[in-house]
This record gives structure tokens, C-alpha cells and sequence, in this order.
């Protein structure tokens, strides 16, 4: 079965009680939990991690760049700032592996610094404002081997 | 069955032909079939209309909302400066209806004057990158009634 | 009796429904009643015409640069970007015909891509924020002739 | 009779003589009886003051604030940058007074830093370019009570 | 003999009577014979259209890409913002087909907005401030079969 | 027993029915009392003066580095302009006289003018966001002699 | 007895030795000493915390969130870039508990980097350039209970 | 004998005592000495006037244009800000009237908001950076009558 | 015969071997062929000149002034910096003498850094893009005497 | 024998593998190698790490200006934000102890953002754009003891 | 006797010619004449140098440096872009030796570009639109030996 | 022996006396014996000049390029506007002929217009802020032959 691995970045942990206007009700369990379905239904078998911390995720990006594992990465704030993740991003497209942008909300309709994104020039596609489904739409998005 | 509206903006009735390297090479005519195909899969009616005209958009969207039909919108160049648009589609989406933006290429990584949607403020959604799959993904997710 | 010509640009056909809160309730036909009322009690004879094509309102203004009508317009969202709009309406003052700049809501406090209006420069002078009264100051302050 | 305040802004005292091909050459008394004129053939006693003080125009708008009397306000040179006078201002309007800023010049097609106004954000409407015409338009302008 | 097809964007209609100190006294029906005559000097069959309508301009440029037709396009104030042209011509251009772009009067010594053009980084060259001998040069600039 | 000056900028002396919401609903009358009894406490002696006028505002700076007296200054609006109030302080602050910047609200959370404060560069230090409590702040805030 | 966390940011650990003319000579052990006695006199049980790590700040964040623990943070460089820190923040303030954001220097009189603060936006109050006294404010600003 | 107003905007009374490495040591009552001095000798009545207020400029600068009296000014922070100053001196020179804007000290070598004068643009010229003699040199600088 | 002045600024004598994918495979000496020849077709006596310095330049276009010698001027790099060169071409037409500007290769189409021009505003008109031939044209741009 | 500690920052680990064209086919181990025998040449014994971590580099600054150490430091991607990083480097270099900033490609010729270092402000020098031989430039470049 | 060193920049060799609108009639010759005299009557060897060349200028600067001889330079258009200028200009006044800018026109009232001077900030002092009377007044400028 | 020509700018004649604080104490002559010195420890044979002059800088690059000479080059001032000079080098770069931009001081923690280079973009690496050493290291970067 296909390995998938979905990132989520800094107080993407909190989801569920966190600004629920915002970021919505679905806890993160949850969000794992349909995860876990909407990939086996696709025939993928979904990895789900969280951290606060940019080297965390820079380190799994590396590893799903060695492997060639596709990526669905939701970098939460860092989408504003952290070029060390972008070029981990860039690390790991530039080898033909596919990581796609998600977000939860649609940064465009909030505060100017979200309009910027250091990740999307170097991925392979973005997704935004769904909600959870931003993340079913990305296991789907990813091209088959 | 539930009726959608897929807008294609202008030069996007050359897909296939114009700048391949970029846009691919499905043709408007292959992606109508394959929209159409996707969409019965779906339970959707689709329909897709394409023009270089900025007001048969606009009309088109002033359509949708009195019908409530949801709407797909590839805004193509009109993406970069056309408010005219922007204000048809907050007129549609304050009434509740939702409106995906879609892309086939991915903005980010092309010219800097297509770093600013004007769109992207009042849309539901938006999905960039995929290629015709860009279409695909927005039909599924649309919210269920 | 004096010709006077008003010209609403794109998604001013909407008024009445399109976020009332922002442009009131009062919709395009009672607007032409307005028009046609005020008009008629200043011994003047409007002709209101609404377009979402901005090669439409350029006509427009050319034939009334032409027969020396004096012109309102509420450009909507063309304010912010039409130069052609902007080099048909300097076509007409450099003739020294009137053309007043209306808007029914004030743009100065909405978002900020509305503080920009290509226009005003070029306009006779400006109203803004009186909803349709801003129609009727303007019919008011046609020069005499 | 319903009291109206017309507030004029710095070296606007020195209309009718300072630079008059662009203020015209209407002086200040002349512009104070044509305003009680137009006033009484709209059943409002107009009270028109001058100032060069900031704190003059803010003490003025405060017991305009405090008298609910609604005021047309052209702050001159004052509206390029002062932030106290657009303070004052906002407390007015926010107590639901109206404030109409007139110009009698085009501010839009004279030096660049003339294109911004704090005090439009926070006034009712804003009428510019029409010479003295600009204050019987606002005066049309105010809402009925 | 070769086909050429000259394009003039929005107001160039209005040649002749529209400010005349910036844009000359030669009418659109006085330039059609010029360039018709032009043409024939250099064996060029020279076909002349105007239109205010942006999509026309694009439906034009993909007539002149599907035929291979070269293109002289005066766009007018599209130079500034209309990224759909652009778009347009880019296809024409990476196509191989050369495409002019023309200007009666010299932008850089005009307002500032007119400095910038969507159109000159995808056009073959740009020849500006010649009033009408523009044309004619551009005529002479295109690249022999 | 040690003198302090409290000055507060134009506006403030509407405190308490000027827009509650932001600036609360202590009157100025009452943050004198309360300024006076934290002053008490403190072996301080208070005195609080306000005025609309920029150049009382520095008249009584002046004084102060005049008398060396520690000052407390919340400079409204004239925060976000009054370079001559800048000069003053950077006048008494580089005698070594210090003086304390408060605001009642959080100039940071509210429109994007309030974010530049001329005046922070030269003060001692800044107090923002607490209501009255920054007054309280301040005056603990003071240097011992 | 209430409990009050104090967070550090990055370099913070160096007080006392690193650039003392800018940060003082007190070190981080007696600026802990400082919290206890100060808090100890406020009946406020006072945790200080410093760490170089951004995940760490915004992991203790979370925990006051969680605990409703009132927060002083000196978010060190970290203020200047870090978004993840800000939405960590806005998720603690937006359920009302306080953080204030304090500063030992005055960043609006250093480097203009220094000018930009991702966090006072979402913070409950601002104290600057008091040296360790900034916290002793932050202690006695905390709203009551 | 010739009368010649020299005006000194906000804190120059402050002369002698304000930062002195700057300004120098010269005080107010020194100043007015050497210029009635200077006067003398050139065979001008030189009138010395400072005031911390912005409208008492302003009226000074409409009595001299009143009277033609050419005026020596040293706008002080008002420099930076003041469009109502420089309205009354656009007043004042658009008569003939000359007015040379002077410095004590080089603002072109201080903080970068210095670089911005209100008063270049409409001034007959500028002098800058020679302390006292900078009055002096513009005294000279008169154009005869 | 008519005298021509061309003039060819920094690194031009490097044609035909510097960066050829960008200027072509013409050399110097080739194209000082192309012009004779050209000229002479033409009735022009063409003098072509060369030079790294900008002081020779300027030197070449004084002459150009005093004997009314039309110039054409390609400036290179010159073109984004030298304010010097651009007074000495405005000194020649406002004279009344023709220059025009030309490039061979399409500056908009390369670093951001050469959209700029300080010549094209006082030039009397521009042709860019057509590599040698951009000479040729401006040869026949030339207005008549 | 003097200790020189080198420090790579993030995404620098994957050497040798990540995008070669940019960073060159040594990798991080060989790279080790390197840095040994140029040490050992020089009579340095080099001390090389990598993390991903800014915490972890700012630990390691920390450590080094203790000690007295000079350093070599690649900041990769934290060059363009992490000013928590320079702030260590400050703390370091102001304390007399060299650190040297190197880059293996040429940051000037890659993406705009790269063109902004936080860290050369307030390092010794810069080395850039030599691949590994940058490294060995910096151990020769060190100030001797 | 004193020596001064008169410099003037690129194209005042041309005056009296050259758009004598903007900088007058007096030819460089009578220039030379009227310094010559000026100089006589104050006690100053004045010698009148101009030059196209920037290295030109920078060598004079170097003479007057090592023979710590007064300059006044009109840098003309080299003001607004020769950073080499300014950093021999910074080399002779850093050294304490005097150099005083002069212009003839306003720079401030002309082109936007002509705002910006490189030389300004390590000037003496600045003198500028008084014509040559700019000269005379720098002449007595001069800090007595 | 291997050549390597050795380039100093505008300025650089004037080491060891010119702002030594900043440049340092060692002379031009100085510099070139250490500079021969080095050379010949590394088997190169260093040929130094330097000049005031931008066009005798490029001929200099001109001659490297067609020799295939390594070349070192300290643009001084040059560095933040000569685009010339950047041509130039791009000349010689893209031949594959190395070029190291040097310089003594460190421009990051000077002036801001000491920013930008228009020299790094093309060149193939940078070295900054060792004083003399900047050179000896760049004679050590050259690639070997």
C-alpha cells in the first residue's frame, strides 16, 4: 500500500479548541481519524504527525525525500517566514516527489502577512480553505505512481 | 441532480495548443468530457462555459447567484486585476453560495505579477497546480447541500 | 430640455440585492424612477444606463463626448483599474464637458485596493457615500450651461 | 431651524486672493453669504467658522459632537495628515452626527501627497472639485433628520 | 503577398479629434490609408482594426497565432493592466509569430502609471513616440519571412 | 514631595463618552482622581493637564525639562505625526529627564497609521494597552531620584 | 495564590553579560530572584522560564492556555518573525486570559527591524525599556481576577 | 529701509540649552542680536519672531504676504509634516513674495524622516547646515526689490 | 548630405562576441558597415561613435546641440543610472533637435533592474528589440527637416 | 592547538544529494574531511556541526563566545529571518571573538529573499559563492590570536 | 590669500545655453567672472573648475583634500547617483576640511529623482536655488580659518 | 606564471589616509606589495591597478576577458550603481573567466545604500570585510587553471 505522509506545523495541535471560528471543531484526533478512512478508501496508508518545532518537520520532510514518500504538509505559520522549511520543500520537489500546500482556512481573506507564502512557489500544488477537506482533496490530488 | 458551473477566463479556450509546457496538453474539449465525466461520477450536472469577455463572466456569475448554483472559476490573467469580477463573486459568495477558484498551473512559481488574486479574498476555496485534476478536486469539493 | 447622461459600470444591475448592508436597498429600476424624478424637477433629462462591459461605458462616453452631454458615472470596480475607462472620460473633459465621479458607498473606508480610483484625476469632480443621493447631488452640480 | 456647522480648515480665509486658478476667486465673506442664502432656502441656519488652529477645528467638532449638530467640513491642508482632527471626527460620526468633507478643488488631480485623506475613513461622504458648489451640495447632502 | 495584421486598442478610434497635442491630427481613417499605402510600398497586405473590447483584441491575437499572421498592437491603456492581452500575445509570441508593440506618444513622459507595460516583456519589440510613422517603422521592423 | 507631570493629547479630554468600546468609560475627571490617589501612594505629586493643542503640549514639556520634572505623556494622535512634540521630548529626555509614552488601548491591534509612533525612538520607555492601569504603570515605572 | 508565568525568549539566558549596555548588568538568576520577591509582594506565585527554543515558548503558551495562566512574555528577537509564537498568543488571548509582551530596551530606538512586533497585535498590553522593571509593571498590570 | 520677517517654527526658543551638539550654543536672544546685526549692515529691518504654534506661522506668513515682506524661514520639525504651513507659504511665493527656508543644522545627516521638507517645493531656495549663518546667508540671499 | 550622429554607450564595442544569445553575432564594425550603407539609402551621412565613458558621451551630445545634428543614442547600460547623460539629452531636444533612443536586445523582457529608463522621458521616442535593425528604424524615424 | 568550531545550519546535513547544480556533489561527511586537513594545515583543529536547529545554533554561538572561540557559520536558509541568530551573533562579536559567515553558492544570483542577511551586519566578513573552498577561505581569513 | 575650489559638474559647462528656464543666462565665463570678483572682495583665491567627468571631480576633491582647500561643488546631476563622488566628498570633510553643495534651480520643485542627493549627508552644508548668487553666498559660507 | 589582474575603484588610490577607522591604515603601495608578495607564494603573477575612472575599469575587464585573465575586483563605490561595470563582468563571466568582488570594509553594517551590489549577481563569489586579507583570500578562491 502506498505510504502518505500529512505534516501539520506549529498549533495545528490545538485544533478543535483553538480560534474554532476559524480553524473549525475537528480536534486533531479526528482529523487523523478521517484521515485514516479517507486514505484507505483511496488505497493509501496515511501517516499522520504535529510538532511546534521547524526542525521536526524539516527532518520528516527529509526523510519522506529519501524514501520518496508523497507529502501533504499544512506549515501552519511557518508558511509565512520559514525559508529553511521551503528549502527542505525544494530538497525533496526537485527529486520529483510530489508535496502539496494545504490549509485549513483561506490565509487571502485574513491578516496581509498570510497573503506571502515561502512554500508554494516550490511545491507541487496548494489547497486552501476547506477545512478538513482540504486534506481529502490533497490524498486525492497526489498523482499515482 | 445538482447543477454546477465551471467558468473557464480568458486564453483558456487555447488549452492544449497555448504554452503546453505550462498549461499541458488536454484541450478545452477533452477537459469538458472529462469535467463532464468526473461530474456524473459525482451526482453533478456540469456545466462548463468558457470566455475572453470579463462581463459574460460577470453575467454568468450574477446567474449563479440568483439560481444559487455553485461555481468553479478559473479566472485565468483576470485573476491579477479585474475587481469588476472580484465584486461579482462577493456578491455571490456573501449570498452563501460557494465559488472555487481554480488553476491550472501553479501562480506562485511564475511571473511575480501573478502572486495577487483579487479573487482569492472572496472566494470559498482555491486549488492550484494540478492540471485539469485542479478541476476534479474543486468538484468534490464542493459542500454538500 | 438639457441632456444629461448616467452611466453605472459593472454589478450596479445587482443593486437592491448585492450586499444591501454596503449598497442599500434601493435597486436599479427604483434608482431610474429617482434619476428620472430629480431630473425632471431640475428641468434636465436623464438617461440611465447600466453595463458590465467596459468597451460599453467607453462608447457610451464617446458619444456623449460628441454631443457635449454632461455625464455621471459611478464606474464600480473599474475605478480602481480601467485606464481605458480613464482615457475615454479624459477625452470628454479635455472638451470641457462635465463628468462627475459618484459612488454610492464611501471607498475610503473599505478595503484598501478602493483608496485608488484612476478617475478622479480626470473627473470634473467627485461624490462618494450618500448612496443614491449621491446621483442626485450630482445632477445638481452640473455647471449651467 | 436645524443648525449646521461649516468648518473651514487653514489659509482657507484667504480665499477670493490665494492662488485663485485654484481656489477660485469667491472670498471668504462671499462664501459665507452664499452658504446663509443656500442655508435658508433649505431651512438651515448655517454657522460658518475658520481656523488655522488644529485644536480650534477639534474643540469645534467636540461641541458639534456634543450638540448632535451635523457639520461640513473642509480641513484644507489638515486632511493630508491629521490624525487629532480625524480622532474628533470619528467621535462625531460614531455618535451617528453626520460629516461631509468638501474640497473646493479636484485634491486628486493636484501634488501626489494630496491623495490621501485621514478623514475620509471616518466621514459620512466627501464632495470635491466643485469650487463653492461643493458646500450647497453638502448641504443637500446632510440626511434629514 | 504577406499578410499583417495592426491592432489598435481602446479610444484609438477616436485618432484625430482626441487630445490632440498628445495623440496628432491624423484620424483612424487617415492612418488605415497611410498604412494601407505603407504596406504596399513594402509587398505587405496590412489589415487595420480597432476596438475598445478587450476580448476582441485577444480574439484577434489567436486569429493571427492560429494563421501565423504577424501582429502590430497598439494597446493603448491595456498596456497597463490587461494581463489577459498579455496573455494573448504570449501565446502568439512563443509561437515564433512576431508581434509589435506601438505607441503614438512617447508613455515615459506621461503620467506615471504609464511606465509600466503588460505587454513589452512578451512582445518581439516596442517602437514609441512617433505619432503614426510608429506604424510605419513597425512595418519595416518585421522580420522577413 | 517629588513633582510628576501628566499630560494627555487632543481628544483625550473626551474620555469616558468617546468611543467607549476602545477607550473605556472612565471619564478625565475621574482619571485625575485616580491619578492623584496612585500618586498619593506613591510620594508623588500629580499633576494631570490636557489639551488639543500641539503647541501646549510642547509649551509644557519645556517647562519640564526646564524643572526637570519626570513626565508622563499619552500623545494621542499626535503620536503618529507631531515631529515638533518629538523634538520637544528628545529636548527633555536628553537633559536625562525621563519621560514615559502611555496609551489607554493598543495602538498595535487598530489601524495600520497607529502602528508608527514618532515619539517612542526618543522616550524612556512605553506603556500600551492597560486603560487607566497604564497611567498606573507609568507612574511606578518613574526612576527613583 | 495566583499563578503568573514569565517566558524569555531566545539569548535572554545571557542577561547580565551580553551587551550590557544594552540589556543591563542584571543576570537571569537575579531577574528570577527580582519575579519571586516582586510576585511574592503582588501574592502572585511567579514561574519564570527562558529558552532559545521557539516550539518550547509556544508549547508553554499552550499549557497556560490550557490552565488559564496569565502570561509575560519577552518575546526577545523572536517578536520581529516569529507567526507561529503570534498564533500561539492569539489562541491564549482570544480566551481571554491576559499575556503581556514586555521589553528590557526600547526597540523603537534600535535597529528598524526592531520596529515590527508579530506579537502586540494579539497581545493584551505592551511595557518597554524599563530594564528588569518592564516585568515588575507586567506583574502589577495583570488584571485582577 | 526694508523690512524682512525672519520666523522660527517649534523649540527653536529652546536655542543655546537644546541639544547643543546639534544646534549649537547660540541662544534665541543672541540670534535676534545678530540678526538686527546682520540687518544693519545690509540695510534691512529684519523682524525675528518664533513660536511653537503652527497657525501663528501661518498667520505671520499671510501677513507678509499681504504686506510683500520676503521672510527667512526655519520651519523647524514643521519641515516634516506641516502641509498647512507649506500651503501658506505656497500662497506667499505664488505672489512673488520670496521666502528662503533655512537650517542650523544638515538634515540630509540626521534621521531618515528629516530628508522630507513640506517647504522645499514651493520655497525660492534652501540653506542648510551652517548654524547661525545660515540666517545670515539668506539675509544676503534676498533678491533686491 | 544630412549629418546623423549614433552613438553607442558602455560595452557596445564588445558586439558580435559579448553575451551573443542576447546581442547577437554582429560586431562593431559590422554594424558601422550596416549604418553606411543604410544612411546612404536614406540620404544620411551616418557617423557612428563608441565609448565606455559617460563624459564622451555627454561630449558628443553637446556637439549634437550646438551644430543640430539629429543623435541616435543607445545608451546600454548608462540607460538605468546616468541622470547626467539624461540632462545632456534633454539640453539637445528641448533645442529641438531629435534624439531617439534604441536597444538592441527588449530590455522588459530581462532583470527587473533595466526596466528603468532616465533617457526614455526626454528622448523623442524609443525603439527596443530588433537587434541591429532597431538602428535601421530609427535611421527612418527621423522627422524630415 | 587553537579550536575554530564550524557550523552548518539547516537542510545543510543533506550535502551532496540536495539539489547538486546549486550546492555541489561534496557531501557533508567529505566536507568533515575537508575541514580536518585544512584545519590541521593551519594548525586549527576544526570542530564541524550541523543541525536544523536555530536553538541549536544559537546554543552553539552561545558556547563558542564563552569560550572565546571563533566561528565559521553557514546559516543557510535562517540567513533571510532568524534574527534570534544574530542576536547570538551579536552577543559573540561584540565580545571581540571573530565569526565568519559563508555560503557555498552565491546567494546574489538566486531568489530575491536571499539577497537579505540578517547575520553580515554584525559578523566579521563575508565569503560567498566558492562551493567548499568558502570554508577554507574562512579558516585562513581568521584574525591570528 | 585663501584658495577655494569652485566645482562645477557635468552639463554647466553649458550654461547660459542650456534650458535657460531652469538655470538662467549666465554662461560659465561670466560665472567664472562673478566668482573671480566675489572672491576678490572677500579675500578668497577662487578657482572655477568644471567637468563632465565624475573621476575628474574626484581628483580635484583628493587635491583639496591633501591641501585641506575649501570646496564648493554643484555636483549637478552626479547628485543624484555618484556614490564615488560622495565617498571622496566624505574623505575631504571627514578630514574637516569645508565643502558646500550648491545648486542654482530647486531641486526640490523639479523631478522626483532630483530629490534624492548622495552628496547632502557629507556635506557642510547645503545652498540651493538662488541661481549664482547659490556661489556668492557659499563663498561667504566659508568657516573663517 | 599565471596572470591575475588585481582591480581597485573610484577611491581606493586614497587607502591609509581616507577614513582609516573605516579602510584601515595600510597604502595603496602598500597593498600592492603584499599583494606581489602573496601572488608569488601562490605561483600568480598580480598585476594591481586602480582608477577613478568607470570606463577605464571596464577596458581593464575588456582585456581580462579577452585573456582569459582571473580578475579580482574592489568596485568601491561603483559597487551600488555602475551597471556598466556589472555589464562588464557579466561579459567576462559568462566566458567563464573568473571574478571575485572584493572588499576591505564590511558594507552590511554600513550606510543602507552600501546594500546593494550590482556586481554579486554576476560575479563568481564574494569576499568582504578582512581589510587587505579580502584580497589574499581571493587569490587563494581562484579556481585552478
Amino acid at each position: 500500500m502506498r505510504q502518505v505522509l500529512v505534516l501539520n506545523g506549529p498549533n495545528l495541535g490545538r485544533l478543535g479548541s483553538r480560534e474554532p471560528e476559524i480553524y473549525g471543531t475537528v480536534d486533531h484526533a479526528a482529523l487523523a481519524d478521517l484521515l485514516a478512512e479517507w486514505g484507505s478508501a483511496l488505497g493509501l496508508e496515511v501517516s499522520l504527525r504535529q510538532t511546534d518545532e521547524e526542525s521536526r518537520l524539516i527532518e520528516w520532510i527529509h526523510q519522506a525525500a529519501d524514501a520518496a514518500t508523497p507529502v501533504i504538509l499544512n506549515p501552519a505559520a511557518f508558511t509565512h517566514y520559514s525559508y529553511a522549511l521551503r528549502d527542505a520543500v525544494a530538497d525533496l520537489t526537485s527529486r520529483g516527489v510530489p508535496l502539496i500546500e494545504v490549509h485549513l482556512s483561506n490565509p487571502a481573506s485574513r491578516e496581509p502577512f498570510r497573503r506571502n507564502s515561502t512554500i508554494s512557489e516550490v511545491a507541487t500544488g496548494t489547497i486552501a480553505g476547506f477545512g478538513p477537506t482540504s486534506y481529502h482533496l490533497a490524498l486525492q490530488a497526489l498523482p499515482p505512481v
